[in-house]
């Protein structure tokens, strides 16, 4: 067995890709590194660069204006050159979180060689790194810790109301193979140019929720994760469209047969009929960032009986039809008989959890106070948490966290 | 619905990750451009570079002096600079197939962020892009098509040999999680540095089996893909270890306390319980790439009642006690009695398909030759298939390809 290990170290180094790869990744850097007081320390092998940045959300935002006023965009630090081309920066101690960041080299984007980390939003790939001071911690949470994990199945169902074949994510909790039970059902929905990838990736859903039944903290739970974008079959590359760049458009268009709210009981039947669930709206609980939480909003209104518990995430909160009103959110949401009947019927059919979160500077938020003046007047129960920050993953994953720690109990 | 996606489409490009992102990554650059003739172009955004250079393996090899003596390495091409700082390369016309690629910028690798789609292997990420001329050919069975597709999963089992409990990619062919039958299981095995990953990411594994399925040239099965690492629960990040930064010897050590060989029988128990198989070796195949070959040379050895069909693709075919022997790996197995045991024990009970390919510049032909040499002194009856090229998932993808059409027939 030796020969063989040392013969194929060998081959690997004779071999192109990674004698390239080898090359020009900076050797055995080590990029990031989280050291024992919570700073964090990048390197980069940049013999020929004149200007190395970092950016990313562990860095103090910066202001820029947009077309919806100012923002925050992430910060930006300086690499200093140190000796044999590799440049470093050490950041201040950062609080346990999953952090992104990338490179800049003379201006352009570069993917950290030594990170093989990464995640994919949309088109935008960016390193990631968790920081992780104690159990229990976020860091922690979004670790993959030694605690029993679930199956993730990449799962493809009919939807005779989309008319095709579409591919979902699927987590089932740990013991759900070895054992005859059945299990309530979280429906997890992403935002606005994402896909059935986003929540397991981006959202860190599967570590969340291993660590968090592991605990006790959440009950054991399926965790279903479709696709939002009722014109795709697929997450980018993973259906017959072929490797298509990704953009915020090429999830919109061309325009679907039906939405996503009128085929969402094609999910659920699929995963009912597929699966070993606890039925009934006491085992069913939805949820969604953004424009998921504006489905979660929509298809817990259109279907009253089916959900005991809604979660709104940032949501994109608006009424189907309102495209050509006039006002405020909330003016059009009490000028709108259909939507006061659907309300009716909703809290008539007393959810046990109507769930609300959103950050201080979201862009959402006007809209989202809007609705929560809307449901203080008609005296609709609701849970309301509102955080610092604005419209980022960071904030969905910790609803997340709060939010599934809150079902089937 | 129309302003809501307007809303967001906005807050999309306020929002500093796609921000960033989009200012960095060259906008709306169309990379790499699949041309009408075969040609592709490849364009890069880089108005301070010096230099840009793109390599990979649609470019002829150059020839590299290694510690194993000469091999080929990827080839390198110039691009030119146009306007607005733009640089661009248009290739030769191509054959059908994955190609890889990355760009260098002034000697440094960097990803083309105008495409999402990369493959890592072991710690280094290239882009990929798929040639496709028509239906059948090459580019075709590693494209998503608009056929029926599998499932592929993430799961977790127990292996009582190693003592931890281990993370495997299982495939489920079209239509198993609507019927009732019972399907025949192909156990493909990655090679050294790999994992469960490989096979359905450099590999295209779902992809060949789900168009090899549909036009009916292969049959219908499952397909357990294991982590060959005995050391390892799971891909890098994906167990307790962290994120740590994947090398060839991440792989290696510490030392397991059972070997790959030796722990083998707890994957098929898992699979044959928690799976609709047809049981028996008639309906069993093996078969990996490289150390993966070696893997599936010595488990059918050792199990020589457990399969019906053996594939070794570009193996590491070593005798596990011959550390020490010396002379060819001829002389060696000529002169190994228990070797000699256990080959009479394996052919002994007539395995339908015994299946060996290599390329012709492959690092490790000459055992391979030797083996032939061996197995034809004894009149082991095999088939044997030689490529060009070398150690390469190129070869590997289309081993795949034949070896899966010949299974279960």
């Amino acid at each position: 067995m030796k020969r063989m290990i040392s013969l194929l170290a060998c081959a690997l180094f004779a071999l192109g890709i990674f004698a390239q790869q080898a090359l020009f990744s900076g050797g055995e850097l080590v990029s990031p590194q989280v050291n024992d007081d919570g700073t964090v320390t990048f390197r980069l092998f940049a013999p020929k660069a004149v200007k190395v940045e970092v950016t990313g959300d562990f860095l103090p935002p910066m202001k820029i204006s947009t077309p919806m006023g100012e923002m925050e965009s992430p910060g930006v630090a300086q690499l200093k050159e140190e000796k044999n081309g590799v440049w470093t920066y050490t950041s201040q101690p950062l609080e346990p979180e999953l952090y992104y960041y990338t490179f800049r080299v003379d201006g352009m984007t570069f993917l950290d060689p030594s990170n093989v980390y990464m995640c994919r939003d949309i088109a935008s790939y960016t390193n990631i790194f968790i920081v992780e001071k104690a159990a229990g911690d976020t860091g922690d949470l979004y670790s993959v810790n030694d605690v029993p994990h679930g199956n993730v199945s990449k799962v493809w169902y009919d939807s005779p109301t989309l008319k095709m074949h579409r591919r979902m994510t699927v987590y089932t909790p740990a013991g759900y193979e070895e054992g005859r039970g059945r299990y309530p059902v979280l429906y997890l929905l992403h935002g606005a140019g994402g896909d059935e990838d986003a929540w397991t990736t981006l959202g860190r859903a599967a570590q969340i929720l291993d660590n968090l039944i592991a605990s006790g903290k959440a009950k054991p739970m399926i965790v279903v994760m479709p696709n939002g974008n009722p014109n795709c079959e697929a997450a980018p590359g993973e259906w017959s469209r072929g490797m298509y760049k990704p953009s915020f458009m090429s999830h919109q268009s061309p325009a679907p047969v039906a939405s996503m709210e009128e085929s969402f009981p094609d999910i659920v039947n699929y995963v009912e009929s597929h699966y070993r669930v606890l039925k009934g709206k006491k085992n069913r609980a939805i949820c969604g960032l953004s424009m998921g939480g504006g489905h979660s909003f929509a298809i817990s209104k259109m279907y009253p009986d089916m959900f005991d518990y809604v979660g709104l995430f940032s949501s994109a909160i608006f009424l189907g039809a309102s495209n050509d009103r006039q006002g405020s959110a909330l003016d059009q949401m009490n000028s709108d008989p259909q939507f006061g009947r659907e309300m009716a019927a909703l809290f008539g059919a007393h959810p046990k959890l109507y769930w609300i979160a959103i950050g201080k500077t979201d862009f959402l938020y006007q809209v989202n106070a809007d609705y929560r003046k809307y449901l203080n007047s008609k005296g609709y129960p609701y849970e309301y948490v509102e955080t610092e920050g604005g419209h980022i993953w960071r904030n969905w994953r910790i609803y997340l966290t709060q939010f599934s720690q809150k079902l089937f109990k």
